[in-house]
């Protein structure tokens, strides 16, 4: 841990109970209105102060990485028991200033009305954010949000995604407008319905959407045996 | 970094330039007699002396985290430029004695013929192991190296692997070694040339293996368009 003799004062006052050269940070990703949201916090202290980042904290000495960031994750949007992976260590020498940092980041998948931002205690706003229209964010945390872009549309490709992000019963158009948010390109509709009801990971649910304004489209959830044997042995999705 | 003051006995003796609660391991796998081996390394030093563990050191404070990776790496196998990827970070509370340790596990494939053993400062003994049969190693480095294989099983059903682990003409049965090795089991042997040559991933050098006791075999070569088409796509490999 750090001489604290030497703490400036543009530096966020820790308790000793935190390693104060790991943090954690979180991407948390949501579909709403047809969008890929990350959410994001305005802090309150240290060198973020005033500017916008990824939900990250220090981790404490006594709680393991996952648990840290299931923490942060909780505290900040209310979603408890979620879904969290890690997408790996960034430490490169100057990502943070004057000190040495490693931040380990975790991203979840929520669905939107399952979040109910709190704000932390180094936190004043929170908010959404299109994932392709976010603000210069503090340190490092645009170069982790690409590189967790980079790693979803990987994923994609290779095995199912939406799971986390959809209600249980949802729209065929629902699914395609994750795949896009997360591919960055419109895809054509018969031919993404054609594909994705090849790969047998649909059970038509046998009913229409109600209280629409629109035509009631038909309503789909994951076939769960399917689709963890397709996260497990892959496939290719082409488009 | 932490009071030096109160550094036991066990401890290994670091310089100030070094990050003390930061560390990065290597897993370097290389194909030996159609298994897939593991390089490990007997320390001299602190908690992990005269016990085995991957091959792994403090990350310098002037060191990018991969840096300090491939420092290792070529400092103990000889092996320069090599493929290096990140696996994670590992953080768990107590994965080391005493003090919070997190270490960044990176993952390389090397050409076992490539590879030259010359030991580090702190190892006096360097040796390939037989990823199967390892014996205890030190803190949780038993369990990077079973997410490793995980991970890397996970891989070989999503897109093509052995392009780091094979000189540049290989045999058909090679290659299915290393899948076999991976995926721990034995692969029937027209089933897997059927699917391979399927996925033209590969290219017929029209030469055969020289110098060999049985039946000279054909050699072939990545398509690396292919192989690097099929990397981004991803596929199935279902066996």
């Amino acid at each position: 841990m750090s001489d604290r003799g030497v703490l400036h004062l543009e530096e966020e006052i820790l308790g000793d109970d935190y390693i104060d050269n790991i943090s954690v940070d979180n991407l948390i990703f949501s579909m709403h209105e047809g969008k890929l949201k990350v959410l994001l916090a305005k802090y309150t202290q240290g060198y973020a102060s005033n500017q916008w980042g990824l939900i990250g904290h220090w981790a404490r000495l006594d709680e393991n990485l996952n648990d840290a960031a299931a923490r942060i994750v909780k505290q900040t949007s209310g979603v408890e028991n979620l879904f969290l992976d890690q997408l790996g260590a960034f430490g490169q020498v100057n990502r943070y200033p004057e000190r040495r940092i490693i931040t380990v980041a975790f991203y979840s998948l929520v669905i939107y009305d399952d979040a109910k931002l709190v704000g932390g205690k180094n936190t004043n706003e929170l908010a959404w954010f299109d994932v392709f229209e976010v603000p210069n964010l503090i340190f490092d945390h645009n170069v982790i949000l690409s590189s967790c872009l980079e790693h979803l549309k990987y994923k994609v490709r290779h095995e199912p995604i939406g799971f986390n992000l959809l209600p249980e019963k949802f729209t065929l158009l629902q699914l395609q407008e994750i795949y896009e948010a997360i591919l960055q390109k419109p895809l054509d509709k018969p031919n993404f319905r054609r594909k994705i009801l090849k790969m047998n990971l649909l059970i038509d649910c046998k009913e229409r959407q109600k209280n629409v304004a629109h035509r009631a489209a038909s309503l789909y959830r994951f076939d769960l045996d399917v689709y963890h044997k397709l996260r497990e042995f892959g496939f290719s999705f082409e488009y």
